[in-house]
């Protein structure tokens, strides 16, 4: 695993980088250059949300290290996705129960990077991240990782209950965090373990609740709704934690 | 408590909005405005770390709800802080013994939201912060809090330690989150506590940790250093309400 931000120079290689599924964390395009192929590379940036910056051929020339960017530069993630089988090895690597975070849309590119901080801290094996609306493995989330995203592997899995199926036939059991379910204190969470941390706004969709075995509630006496996704995250990791080690 | 957004307009005004430690968001200064005052004006707001925005004169008139805007308008924060006594009155009051998050020098304000929403869920009374080296309670802190700024009180203090040694003398026990400690789950954190959450970079201060009863470690099994601040803030208060519920 390794994370380092690289530069994609010319036209073809930007288009060929964005259709792959690369992560373009930015990009630069010569002001006032408006042809097809320029244009095409504008319109993929707005799909992935990639940051756009119009600036003159001086600075297009200093970033270049090829020389031929054509008017185009785009900043790229390296990081390379586990499998999900990957995180299973380490588990047995450690010969440890499996103990794994689900991420069911996090957005927020600050959370999923403190989450994968925690997951590091907490002993978990691996985080699973879906590939569609959610946020991907960006500059700021190895910032807010603290690094740990060099350490514990992510996997991009298209489908998360699909996913869940089959890490049950591995002998996992699921619990999400969600409102409405039982004081974690009070539920058995020893053992192989997929811990599911729901999406911001709306917290866990209601397919991936229902392939949970057992849903956990933070005990909550404020006055407001919910936690910060990234603190709920680790409270839940914790008390996992807590429990594993009694 | 109540948080919004006023606008203070004249350069007078607003230089005296800065000079009685009102926490301005951001200023808006007439584009090639000059002179002494507004001058003044930039240098507070450097100084303050507020955020100055040049504009067009016909922005600012849009802007203007008094039409005597003088070339500046500023946009400051009318959150009462509370006092320290306001915080131990609400534990009085719902019959329940204190607790209190200490925060020693938190500096990034989505941490700080963070925090406070964390301390309004988990039944704390009320969250310090100290006048200097951190977070004011700005815009982004009420946003990120999702609102529990409204509800928590959050006490502004000169001098952390000597507040923690009056409170001890309220019967205060004091913890403090850091590495080297006795773990968690060992300690006794009934009773009347104070939760001391230290610095993101640097972990709770020489002087504060010293005045600190008990030094709790979470149990880390990871690659990196540690949680992040929030997350951290959260773990440990949710131990606290684990022992409280027993």
């Amino acid at each position: 695993m390794r994370y380092e931000e690289f530069t994609i120079e010319g036209r073809n290689a930007v288009i060929e980088a964005f259709r792959s599924g690369k992560t373009i964390d930015k990009i630069f395009i010569l002001d006032g250059c408006q042809d097809g192929p320029v244009r095409t590379i504008a319109r993929e940036a707005k799909k992935a949300g990639t940051i756009i910056n119009y600036v003159a051929k001086e600075r297009l020339d200093n970033m270049s290290e090829t020389g031929k960017h054509q008017g185009v530069i785009a900043f790229a993630a390296a990081y390379e996705y586990a499998e999900v089988s990957d995180i299973l090895k380490a588990a047995r690597d450690k010969k440890e129960d499996p103990f794994i975070f689900i991420l069911d849309e996090i957005e927020d590119p600050h959370n999923l990077g403190a989450i994968i901080r925690t997951a590091n801290l907490c002993g978990a094996h691996g985080v699973i991240i879906p590939k569609r609306r959610a946020a991907g493995l960006t500059a700021t989330v190895l910032k807010t990782s603290a690094g740990a995203l060099n350490y514990t592997p992510v996997a991009k899995v298209t489908n998360i209950s699909a996913t869940i199926d089959e890490l049950k036939k591995e002998g996992l059991w699921f619990v999400c965090g969600d409102m409405g379910g039982e004081i974690m204190y009070n539920l058995n969470l020893k053992g192989p373990i997929g811990l599911v941390i729901g999406n911001e706004g709306n917290g866990v969709s209601r397919l991936v609740r229902e392939k949970c075995d057992m849903i956990a509630s933070i005990p909550m006496k404020g006055d407001i709704d919910s936690l910060n996704a990234s603190v709920a995250a680790g409270v839940l990791a914790y008390e996992i934690v807590r429990q594993r080690l009694n």
